[in-house]
C-alpha cells in the first residue's frame, strides 16, 4: 500500500498548537518541516504534501496561520532528503500555466524526480479577491479551466523531447532545435506559444495528484490524475468512491490501477485504547466552540447565530448543488452530523482533528488493523496520514505503525525506486512529440541522457 | 564595496560551454550551482544573482538554455550556505503580485533574511505569447504596472505587523488578529484584498534590485531600487549613470546611500595578461558567428542579412525610442561599436562576453586596480561579478583577486551582519500598520517575535 504523510505545522487537530511542548513557529520554520520529512523518509513513506490556498484562510488567532509557499519549501526539504516524493497544492484558478509547468518541473529536476502536484481549483471567494475579482468563478467553470490548464503544463513538459540535450562541443550544438517544440496552444482560457524553458524533468512530469470529490472533482481525477486523497468517513463509503472512480477511469480509456486512492486518517494514538482516548479528549477540550463554530456556520453557509452548540444541525441548509465551493466537503459533514445525530459541539470535535477526514483514536495495533482491513476490502490504495498532532503523532506512527505495517506486507521496508512516479508504481510518460524509440542495437547511446544522469 | 556574483551556468561567455571540461549539464544542475554559491560566500560575496525571462529566449543550440526557475533554485542555495544573500529575477509583467509576494517572503523566511528580488519588466513578444498575447504591452505601460505591482508586494508585505504572533497557548491566541491587516488595494492594475498569507518575513520585506537602465528604468529605480545592476562600458559614462541616479533618488526623497549601483564587469583572468588575453581570443574563436549575428541582428531589429560581419554596424538603425524592450541595452550596444569602430564580428566578439556589459581580460591585480579606481571615482558602490567561465572564472577571482581587495580594505574579511540587506548597509523597514514603538521600558517583550527569534 502507500502511504502519504500529510504535514499541517502542528498537526491535524485545531488546538494541537495549545499542547505543552508544541512549537509555536513551526509554521514558518524550515528545519522543523526537514526533521518531519527526514521521519516519514526514515519510515518509508511514499512522499509528504502540503495543502495551500492563496489566502489567509483562518482567523489568525485561532491556530498557526499563513505559510510558507509549498513549492518553495519543499525545494527545501528535497535537499534534506533523498527518496521521499514531495508533493505540492497549486491552484489553477490562480496561477498561469507556463510559471507553474516551470516551477513543477525545476522541482521535479532539484528533487531528481520526486515531485509532485496537488491541482486544486481553489474555493471561495476571499482568494478570488486578492486576485482582481469579486467572487470566486462557478465551480464548474473552475473545473474547466483547470482541464485546460493540465492540458496546457502537459503539452509544456513535453516540448522538450528526453534527448534533446546533446552537448556537442566540438559542433557547437549544445541541444537539437528540432527535438524542443513549440506547443502553440490555443484553448478557451489559455493561449500559450512554448516551448517550456527547461528541458524535460526526470519524471516527465509531476505526479499528477487531486483531491476534490465532487462529481466535477471525480470527472477531472478520472481524466488526470494519477493520485487522489479523499476524506472518507465509513468503510462503506469509501468503498463506493474507490469503485466508482476506478470504473470512471477505465471508462476514460486508463488503466485503473494507474490512478491510486488515499484516503484520509487522522491517528491519534497510544500505547493503550484509554491513552488515546484521553489525548483525543484533552484536544476536543483545547478547540475554543465560539471559533469554531463561526468556521462550520461559514462553510455550512448559515449565520452562526443558527448553530446551538447543543443541539443538532438545522434541517433547512441548502442542498449541494446550490454550494459553489468545496462541495464535498460540504455533504461529507452534513450527512456526518446527521447520520450520527451529533449535536453541534459533537460535531465540531469530529471535525477538529482532520476537518472531514477519518479520525481514528486507538492503538498501534488497531490503527493498522482499520489500514490492513480497508486495504483488503477495496476501499483504499493506501493512505493520507494526518497526524492530530505534530511531530509526536508522526514519531509515533512511525515507531509504532510502521512496523505492524511492514511486518504485514503492507508497508515497504525499503525503497526500491529513485523517483515518486515508480514509489506509487506508476510509469514514465513519454513526450507526445517524440518519435516511437527505435529498436535496440548497442549498448551506446546519446553521451546525455536526462533520464539516466547519474544523480 | 558590494560583491555581486552573477550565475550563469559555464559562464557569462556564450561559449563558455565548449571549452575543455565545462559541465554541460550545469543549468539544470542543483548541486553544481550549490558548489558556487559556497564559493561566493567562503570569498564573502554579498549575494549571489540568477536573471530569468518566461520564455526560452535562445536557439537552444547555441548553448546551455532553459533553467531552473530562480526562487525555486535560490531556496535549494538557501540551505546550502548561512550568509550570503540571493536575489531573484521575477517579471511584473508576467506574474499575479499576491503569488510573487508570497514566495519572495517564503524565501526570505527559509534563508532567514537573504532574499532580494531583482525587478524586471520583461521585454519581448517572445514571452507575451506565453501568456495569451500576441505582442509586448508598451514599454511605458509596462513599467506602469511594475510601479503598481511593486506598491501592493510592499503592502503585503507590511499586512502582518512585527509583533502579530503571540502563541499564547492558555488564552488559545495564536496572532492578534488586530495586528494583521487587509490591505484593500485598488489600483489601474490590480484590486488585492489581503492580508498576505505569511507572517512578516526577517527582512521585512526582501532587498528591492533593479536593473533597467531606460529612462523609464532609472524613473523605477530612482523609486523603489535598494541596489541596481547596469551595464557600463566606460569610466565617464559610468560616473554620468551613478551622479544621474543618486540626484533622481534624492529628489524622490530617498537618501543617496539607500541605493547601491553595482556595474557589471566580465573578468576574465589569467596569471599573466598575455595568459588572459589568449583565453579571451580562445573564447571568441569558438563563437559561432552565424548565430551570433542572428541574435545581434534581434536586438537591432534588422534583418541578418544586413549585417556584413567584416563591415561596420548599417548606419540607418532606428532611434532608442522606437525600441519597445530593452532600450538601454539597445543604445549601448549600437554607442558601442560606433565609438571604438568596430565590425559586427569585433563587437560580436565584445558582446560575446556579457551582452553588453564590460569585459576585462588581464591580471588579478588590473582587475583590482579597474574595481578601485571606479569605486574611487564616482562610478560605483560595488561590482555585479559576471566570470566569462564558471566555475573557474570564480575560483581564480576568489583566489587572486578577492584577497587583494581584502587587503585593500574594498571587501569584507568576514560577514558582520546576518541578513543581504546588513551585507549592503540598508535599514530594514517597518510595516506602515504598525503604531510607533513605545519608549523602551524593561528587557522583556512579546514571548514571539519574528525580528529576533533565534535561527
Amino acid at each position: 500500500m502507500h502511504f502519504n504523510l500529510f504535514i499541517i505545522d502542528t498537526g491535524h487537530h485545531e488546538a494541537s498548537w495549545r499542547l505543552p511542548g508544541s512549537e509555536p513557529l513551526a509554521h514558518i520554520d524550515v528545519g522543523y518541516h526537514e526533521r518531519l520529512a527526514r521521519v516519514a523518509e526514515a519510515a518509508r513513506f511514499d512522499s509528504v504534501f502540503l495543502a495551500d490556498t492563496p489566502v489567509l484562510w483562518n482567523d489568525p488567532g485561532r491556530r498557526p496561520s499563513g505559510r510558507l509557499e509549498p513549492l518553495t519549501l519543499l525545494t527545501a526539504l528535497a535537499r534534506a532528503t533523498r527518496r521521499i516524493g514531495l508533493i505540492a497544492t497549486a491552484s489553477t484558478s490562480y496561477n498561469d500555466p507556463f510559471n507553474l509547468a516551470r516551477r513543477l518541473a525545476s522541482l521535479d529536476h532539484i528533487s531528481e524526480g520526486r515531485a509532485g502536484w496537488n491541482i486544486v481549483t481553489t474555493a471561495g471567494d476571499d482568494a478570488a479577491r486578492n486576485f482582481g475579482l469579486d467572487a470566486q468563478p462557478a465551480h464548474a467553470e473552475r473545473y474547466q479551466r483547470a482541464g485546460e490548464f493540465v492540458e496546457v503544463c502537459r503539452k509544456l513538459w513535453d516540448s522538450w523531447e528526453d534527448d534533446a540535450i546533446v552537448a556537442d562541443a566540438g559542433r557547437g550544438v549544445h541541444a537539437e532545435a528540432s527535438r524542443v517544440h513549440p506547443i502553440d496552444h490555443e484553448g478557451r482560457f489559455f493561449r500559450v506559444r512554448g516551448p517550456l524553458n527547461l528541458p524535460r524533468s526526470p519524471q516527465g512530469h509531476p505526479l499528477l495528484v487531486q483531491a476534490g470529490s465532487s462529481e466535477d472533482g471525480k470527472r477531472f481525477a478520472a481524466r488526470h490524475a494519477e493520485a487522489v486523497f479523499t476524506a472518507q468517513q465509513t468503510l462503506a463509503e469509501a468503498q463506493a468512491f474507490y469503485a466508482d472512480l476506478k470504473r470512471r477511469a477505465a471508462l476514460a480509456g486508463r488503466d485503473p490501477d494507474g490512478i491510486k486512492i488515499l484516503p484520509g486518517l487522522v491517528p491519534v494514538l497510544g500505547s493503550t485504547e484509554s491513552e488515546a482516548l484521553a489525548l483525543e479528549a484533552e484536544l476536543d477540550r483545547l478547540i475554543l466552540a465560539e471559533h469554531a463554530r463561526d468556521r462550520l456556520a461559514a462553510l455550512l453557509r448559515v449565520e452562526p447565530s443558527r448553530l446551538a452548540l447543543d443541539g443538532p444541525l438545522p434541517d433547512d441548509l441548502p442542498a449541494e448543488d446550490e454550494i459553489e465551493g468545496a462541495k464535498s466537503r460540504y455533504t461529507l459533514i452534513v450527512e456526518l452530523g446527521r447520520r450520527e445525530r451529533l449535536t453541534v459541539r459533537q460535531l465540531i470535535g469530529r471535525l477538529g482533528g482532520g476537518r472531514g477526514h477519518r479520525t481514528f483514536a486507538g492503538t498501534p495495533e488497531q490503527v493498522a488493523d482499520t489500514i490492513e482491513y480497508w486495504g483488503a476490502h477495496g476501499a483504499a490504495d493506501g493512505f493520507n496520514i494526518m497526524p492530530a498532532v505534530l511531530p509526536s503523532g508522526l514519531e509515533l506512527f512511525a515507531e509504532q505503525v510502521v512496523p505492524l505495517l511492514q511486518r504485514r506486507g503492507l508497508m515497504r521496508r525499503d525503497y526500491e525506486g529513485a523517483t515518486l512516479r515508480e514509489h506509487y508504481g506508476l510509469a514514465r510518460p513519454a513526450s507526445r512529440y517524440a518519435a516511437p524509440p527505435p529498436e535496440p542495437v548497442t549498448a551506446g547511446g546519446p553521451a546525455f541522457h536526462l533520464a539516466t544522469r547519474e544523480s
